[in-house]
């Protein structure tokens, strides 16, 4: 959400902050990269989940949640599919 | 593509523009929920997805992977995620 508010301002951005927005958004992919991780270690998350992939697919589908929820007047927690997400990711033999 | 780099300058747009957005988010999402109707019917598709919550999902993906993939300067086609799309949404016994 945050960085959606800031990647939504990029274009009228001046360089030095279209960087910090590349850094804040490859913050987020590590971040998830290693959870996805841990999640797949902890047995949590599908063994066969390649990491970069879906941790680049996950910030996608949420900075696209924002941006579309924000440009469509409605709720962000209700249109951002996160439970897709989960179903997609989470072990299914729980 | 086209409606990400619109939704990109929503911020600078004027009102009467961004109504435009909306509506344009709308013509995607009619088509998404239409043509995904058509594969359930004709057996290509997932039978038990939610017709609305999918469209709105695939939109927030694709919008937020021209999004993501144009603030961190690489390939659109390459980071989209439109693979493990499909995957969520195609019956698997084909």
């Amino acid at each position: 959400p945050l960085c959606g508010a800031l990647a939504a301002e990029l274009l009228a951005l001046p360089e030095s902050l279209k960087a910090m927005t590349k850094d804040f958004f490859e913050i987020h992919l590590t971040w998830l990269q290693e959870n996805i991780k841990k999640g797949q270690d902890q047995g949590v998350l599908k063994p066969d989940l390649d990491v970069i992939t879906v941790s680049r697919f996950i910030l996608n589908a949420l900075e696209g949640a924002s941006f579309v929820s924000w440009a469509m007047s409605d709720d962000y927690e209700k249109s951002s599919g996160f439970d897709l997400i989960l179903a997609g990711i989470l072990r299914s033999e729980a």
